[in-house]
């Protein structure tokens, strides 16, 4: 596309394009933002990025050519926007194939180096999450951001190309059965109002009548009841979308709005579950391995040394498969002085995790059948009584991954299992109804796509791998 | 995928590759659910679907092999969910290529005729919205499923293909600025105690440093901004999530949550945009055609007749394109007595995109340089100092299906339209930046994705097309 630019003007080309080009016969026009400039006696070198590539393409500007005023070359700065055209020849450099020798430019819009905030120096995570909006700007979020997009795509590919249908499941719900306490309550009661005086107060409390669902409502924390509807149809979905989660946690793991990534599979068994999850997980890491090479290179060599050779053992590796009950023998033989105690019944710590994936398996561990008291009642109750079929990836360096189980499709069983979990059918009725009519063994498995980039990326800090993070007290920009 | 499957039992297929597979030498596995069955004295008819394709695999069960005991035979109804084995042959039928004679069956789930709320016979819209839970599992909603997959998938693919970013803007907001009166609130202030007591009272009402974010957030009506922010550093890139408007309004044309597809172009005119909107559309429509051929010949049939032809002279056509001044031109020269008056400078009604599209252009109009009063702050001003650089995508049948517009990328020019409509620079400080640091000229459009659904289906009511639809007064399931 881009046909009106080329109709109207010479031929366009991405950046990502041009330095992996021949040099050309015609010349070529660029478009982007200048990172660098050198000025030498005769010739002005600059080079430009438009964010398809974390490679910029260099160019060069003969200073006779007269193309450039004095005043042109004071606007031409670190920021600044610019469309070149000239020649694209080969470069004698040894850091690029090609260089473009400039014969005309524009600039489209400065940045005055005495107030653009993005200096060439480089400046901490700190400071660019306060100015956000510029940081794609910088070599780290232009990476974060394509490596991103390939991960989605690959997200996006990988299930439509076995046969799922994506379900765009609902982000406002009324039904705060679970997790009420840490949901987003959404509203358009005027709380001003509320605060002051009558407004939509009644003696038990607010007259939900009068708010715009006619009940509370919430943001999602979840999609999987909703995508195990669709499942009882289609067979084969999952979600991608936001979820949310007031949680007060201040930390570098946690956000209040992330992506979820949730399939979910009829006429499935938790062992066919664990065959797609780690399907899924390898398809991903090997899709960004090949496409975006470059950026992961970057992070290898400036986030997190020996990355890539991790993600690609991880491709390579058969995960372990391991049921809750061995992962605890095998942790208390260990010997190991861990800071909580490991003991059946109680959940995994990320210590204990690490410990199976790291020393005892060296890779992937899929842990399996986990006591159903730390797990939740939709989870497939096994014969024994005492544990589900629920399972948690593990992998080297982070610990849980991916969590899902096998869900209970027995009508009497998941009525049982809600009563003791404190929850009541008439909340449930259209979970309940799925295993009441046409009901099938199914299965799924989620994962929070921010946590999925932090491991792909080796990034410290959560709200450096989403463009504009929300926790407690941030939602700026 | 499915490989444990294919590990554990014999190969299965999904009926969307049976129904279209040449007779196989080795049997074959079909997991699904009944739709319909007919017992004939020496055999059984039924008919199995699994969501991957509007058509049925037919399923014929001889009653000699004891297979089938009595009791299963009463099992066996619409709804119930089967596991059928058994020889892929040839149909001697006419609405079918192939069969499947059944060698083996598992019922897993039961769906008992007398409670079961999916009859036979056709369901109302309005009924099928109180059973949204079962509702997949009719033709019409299992084709909707699968045209709104194969939209979203069309969707992602365009702009990969053309080099845009999928870049995930935030959901949850705390800029206020533009439309308040129509946002959801976000909070987690206890909302009973506000009305009752004490709490977060102050004075001047809220205390919102006890809320989540410190301060009054909202649920986005748009990503725009933020993607502006983006283009601004990787030149293409597109959102495409959930949007909310808290509009009262019970139509069929309205949801309080649905989804939105925003993409943001640099160094991108008008004329630009409107290539990359018309391209864009045609993309969407084309791949809906081709690809979910059965399920379009369904909406064909059942829902809106011609819906084929229709889109298919869309994607042929050239779209017309007009400026607002000559559009009201044209408008008041026809002669049509319309119930809303044309006079430059009022917005154009329904009425007006419907009458220049079937009767004066038949076919797609573009409607180019607005009034400035009727459309926001940040279109590019026009050198009248009158219109702006906004546009309007009309299709036949629909009216309005895209709007979108050059941004005005002049920092003094931004800042004087701000002040006239009434916002503050203090609240767009970094959207200002944008224009302040390596500004470009750049554009960008939007577009309801449950809109486009009800265009390309014909479906009449817009709840009908998102799997749970909000709304006033609606947020079931």
């Amino acid at each position: 596309m881009g046909q009106a630019d080329n109709l109207r003007f010479m031929k366009r080309f991405r950046v990502k394009t041009l330095i992996s080009m021949d040099p050309q016969e015609d010349p070529v026009l660029c478009k982007g933002w200048v990172r660098t400039k050198r000025d030498s006696k005769n010739v002005v070198f600059f080079e430009v990025n438009d964010g398809s590539s974390m490679k910029n393409l260099q160019v060069i500007l003969d200073k006779d050519k007269e193309i450039l005023s004095e005043q042109m070359l004071q606007r031409l700065n670190n920021g600044s926007s610019v469309e070149v055209e000239g020649m694209l020849v080969e470069s004698p450099g040894k850091n690029q194939k090609v260089e473009l020798h400039c014969s005309a430019l524009t600039i489209h819009g400065d940045a005055d180096p005495e107030t653009y905030p993005m200096q060439k120096k480089r400046h901490s995570f700190e400071y660019l999450r306060e100015i956000a909006h510029l940081r794609p700007r910088t070599n780290t979020f232009g990476a974060v951001a394509r490596v991103r997009n390939t991960m989605s795509r690959a997200v996006h590919d990988f299930f439509q190309e076995n046969g799922f249908l994506w379900v765009h499941t609902p982000i406002i719900t009324a039904s705060d059965a679970e997790g009420a306490g840490e949901m987003f309550q959404v509203t358009t009661l005027d709380l001003d109002g509320l605060a002051k005086a009558d407004g939509a107060k009644m003696s038990g409390g607010i007259d939900y009548s009068r708010d715009f669902f006619g009940k509370p409502s919430f943001l999602t924390v979840s999609g999987q009841l909703n995508a195990e509807i669709y499942a009882s149809a289609m067979d084969r979905v999952y979600t991608f979308g936001p979820t949310f989660r007031a949680e007060n946690s201040n930390t570098s793991r946690h956000l209040a709005e992330f992506w979820m990534i949730e399939p979910e599979i009829a006429f499935c068994d938790l062992e066919a579950n664990m065959d797609w999850s780690e399907a899924f997980l390898k398809h991903i890491l090997a899709t960004v391995l090949k496409e975006s090479r470059d950026d992961m290179e970057f992070f290898d060599l400036r986030i997190q040394k020996g990355i890539i050779q991790q993600l690609e053992q991880v491709v390579e590796s058969d995960f372990t498969r391991i049921s809750y009950s061995d992962a605890v023998s095998q942790l208390e033989k260990s010997g190991r002085n861990f800071e909580y105690p490991v003991s059946w019944g109680a959940d995994l710590q990320s210590e204990h995790e690490k410990f199976l994936t790291e020393e005892i398996f060296k890779g992937p561990v899929i842990v399996t059948d986990y006591p159903k008291e730390i797990k939740a009642f939709y989870m497939r109750l096994n014969d024994d009584e005492k544990t589900v079929r629920g399972m948690d990836v593990l992998v080297p360096r982070l610990g849980e991954i991916i969590g899902g189980s096998q869900r209970e499709e027995r009508l009497d069983v998941l009525s049982r299992r809600l009563g003791e979990s404190g929850l009541t059918e008439k909340d449930y009725w259209w979970y309940l109804d799925l295993r009441r009519f046409g009901s099938v063994p199914h299965s799924g498995f989620g994962l929070g796509f921010e946590r999925l980039i932090q491991y792909v990326t080796g990034m410290q800090n959560i709200r450096d791998v989403i463009p504009f993070p929300r926790a407690s007290k941030t939602a700026e920009f």
